[in-house]
């Protein structure tokens, strides 16, 4: 953003002011002798039409949002009410894990179970999941215990199958800039939570955000898991300035995925919290059954007695409903 | 860590054993046959004398802690009780302005009163503080107001005139690998707020404590504060990661600078919660009488009105004292 | 890696022996007592064979390699001699740019024409190919100057139609984990530039390739074309480092795009030469007979003529050969 | 950088023209209806006078220059004549040693003799230098064999002493922005060699140069090292198109350190030349005389025999010259 100043006007009077209302300055000079001053990225919240009324101001210059459609979602609740729980295996590994699973997320107050059919892995030789049959188990699991259905789909032929599945659709982080899936995605008419790529910036996240919703996604819930850090001791670097950003500037629906940020169990519960009071509208974490036989990500799962415990600290189970 | 396994131990089981005990494993050959495990960072912390005892387990090798001087502060309390806020302006402006800013930490319920003499700035031009007069204000603003001083010593030549003033003394980011400083500091026998550096890893922010400590500092309270990120969106990336990791992990006494984390005033609030959630033993936050009039970093200093109310819904302050 | 000693070797004299052949070595201690360095990543190769036989050593643990397959590449030649040059515009636009790039880079020494049927954009708004018909444009361009074809699919769907054109596939940035697009285009058995995601490491970079030739492919080109960095002054962070490595430690085929890298034209020439100097293969430039006029990525396309300059220095065209 | 343009003027020519010049723009919409566009960082560079004449445009916005007296080193030559060896152990070990590595320099056709004689490490456990014993064997050295000295202070009290030795005043990465010690170096009046912070921008690195300039130094030259990366793989990220734009753009003194970037021996050779390719003046290297007893650094310090032969390779050294 660029405001160009009256001739007569002190810069530094309208600087002051800027300062006030949070925006960050910096005075350029016009070819032709003009003051002006440009707004630099990191600065509050601060519409065109305010900045033109202030006293000094000749004309504010503004870049277009290239991300309509999602501005349009500004506002909208993404969940009927109050924190939303997203719980569940990494994998669909069995019909007997996934039912297990299914009862302790529902138990804990969870309103979608999570569980891959599809899985992406670094490595081609790793288990990547049981793929159609882990559908038609997880859609059991979750109607007998009247939970939702979120799952991942990594690759346009398998949308179709399911988005007859789930009631909301994921994409994963190594997919979120690949637009053929997402423009497949869109296509289904269906709400999607789009994670954050490993190095995608804000402008790059939203505009995945458009991709889908251009094509006519329903709605797009983000969710933040984890950035790439310099630092292995933590898997990923959890981004919750990003989170306070969508949530507080852009008032898009956000959720957090504590899991994957971390990776480690023990981490969990109080990056959880901080995701909420960063303004989170909710948590998709990992949970298995027995941790110990999963078959991909066992150290970040949650026990079903964690999640429980950390739905009661979210206020979404009362106390005595634990078991 | 690496774990090397009896010849007749199943490495399967064993790894399994690793899994539900929070551990990321990658299998190991030996040149001689024996089957072993090496143990990734980011896994959970468990003793080499817990993995010793596993069945199948031969031995554990462990590199020995490179700052055992900062590891004997784990378990230790910063500070008396609860959550501590340090609170007051970027910079000492002049006598009125901390005076003013004082009275207000301490409405809010601060403990500390911030307020840089000597500021350390990007531009040789910019203003860097009004230097040694402002000790003597800033001392004088805290004791009116019966609160402890936090400030900074960029240079060895200050720290002998800075540690007269300061309860606390404060290395800023930039000089987090200053080594010589840090000695200096040390010396003072005074305890230290160390900031991260903006890449600095956990291990090398540890070990800049262990400077410290081995120098004769009485403790050192680390301080995230965002490192250096991919997006200008947010100033910094604020890692509530490592803070989970130093209080979770280390037990080690952590707080957090919202303020330079995420350098606009509306997302310091949730940022703040969100620091304390993660575990932060307290918050250090610029809070500004006037922000359009501030001489540095306006854009991010609350107001006093915004102090108190974030101190309020930390519990700080009763919400009847408010004014 | 790790290397257990034994009971009675002197750990500072192995220390020293493995520092004089490049490695970087941390002590460990093992729970029963025994001596034990790890190594390091980031030290020199070093087989395990040859770490076993130095003086004092008794087992070195080494973890298996994820990625047999890329790992059988080692030592190939991507291509029949020398370095070569795969250049062309960003886009197809239309049937005369096409012929008039393809004249262009064949009269600059090019063996390779460049130009994206199928584009990804970080935007559904902005210009994304022409598609197919771009495809054929494409191939008669680049039959009737003699040269190869080198183009991306972005979609699983596209593969089989770009496999008929392309004499080597394109694999982008952003698509680098879209493990479904990997192994379609394995499955056509042709030769495959894997472009390194924006923060995979060299490690998911390989283990992408190992996808790639998993699911059938002839052989994997890699192409470094920078990652994601923390400064706007240069677009993107050209990691020679890793191009280095692929050459002279894993002895891979490896490619270099400056034009992504530093995404302005006066910079592109000294950037190739480094890219040569650090070990490449050759190099994937963007040239357009009238930037200008481009539909996309104009500031960083070099014009025939200096393609034409570009190509001289590099020795691939006689200095006289030049219009 | 921001484009008024005339009321009349068609925003997509002009838009063209730019591109055409290699300059990324963005459109961007004026309050009170005047169109304008904004110059994106990573655009070739552009003097504001000749964009003005641009048809079409009205004004052209810049940012003056936070750092003229670094601006105006532009253009001149650091050294003497041709590219430039500096050359030498991490550490003054032993006045033998230094003696030795100093003969091998010579030998090799190094100009400057490195050493360091106080030396910052992340623990403080670690060697950190023979002080001020070790600068006077290394001025000996240097004498006896014709070369000059670059090493490094530390610490401000350190400054004196070492200007006493050194021709080069050596600033470490981890000093880059501490500004009291830039002050002294640049109080002593000597030229300075100024390696860039661990994530410092271009601009920061820049900012630090005005520092020593504005407190006195001769000059300054700007010395790459590698920035903090995500993949451990390589040591550090070498970044050689922020080299480029020292050189293409600023045109201003810099060389490169591939030890430290790359911290292996075998690597630093193609990294050198790659450097050399991109632009520097001259290249820091380290070389031990007995790599495997060194005490610090020894896995990435050449042998003279490696560091003879790319002296040779950088035409320094006629080949025959060889031992």
């Amino acid at each position: 953003m660029l405001i160009a100043l009256k001739r007569d006007a002190n810069p530094e009077t309208v600087e002051a002011t800027l300062r006030g209302r949070g925006l960050w300055t910096r005075r350029l000079e016009g070819s032709a002798g003009a003051p002006a001053l440009s707004i630099e990225q990191g600065s509050a919240g601060i519409s065109a039409t305010d900045l033109a009324g202030i006293e000094g101001v000749a004309e504010v210059f503004t870049a277009p949002s290239a991300h309509p459609r999602v501005d349009a979602q500004a506002g909208s609740r993404p969940f009927d009410a109050g924190p939303v729980l997203l719980a569940g295996p990494c994998a669909v590994e069995d019909e007997a894990q996934i039912h297990q699973a299914a009862r302790c997320a529902a138990r804990a107050g969870a309103r979608y179970l999570r569980g891959g059919a599809f899985k992406p892995r670094s490595s081609p030789y790793a288990f990547s999941g049981r793929g159609e049959l882990a559908l038609s188990w997880l859609a059991d699991a979750a109607r007998e215990n009247n939970l939702l259905v979120v799952t991942e789909a990594m690759s346009e032929a398998q949308v179709e199958r399911v988005a007859k599945v789930a009631d909301l659709l994921q994409v994963g982080s190594r997919n979120m800039a690949n637009f053929a899936l997402l423009h497949a995605m869109g296509r289904t008419k269906k709400p999607v939570l789009l994670k954050r790529g490993m190095s995608a910036t804000i402008e790059e996240w939203l505009l995945a955000g458009e991709h889908l919703m251009n094509a006519g996604a329903k709605s797009v819930i983000f969710c933040e898991r984890g950035v790439t850090g310099f630092d292995a001791h933590t898997r990923n670097l959890l981004d919750l300035g990003a989170v306070a950003l969508l949530k507080h500037h852009y008032h898009l629906p956000v959720i957090v995925d504590p899991s994957h940020a971390v990776g480690r169990r023990d981490l969990i519960p109080p990056l959880a919290h901080a995701a909420m009071a960063a303004g989170a509208d909710g948590l998709l974490v990992e949970m298995h059954p027995k941790p110990a036989r999963a078959l991909s990500d066992g150290p970040q799962a949650l026990t079903p007695e964690q999640l429980t415990h950390l739905a009661q600290e979210m206020g979404l189970l009362a106390t005595e409903a634990a078991p």
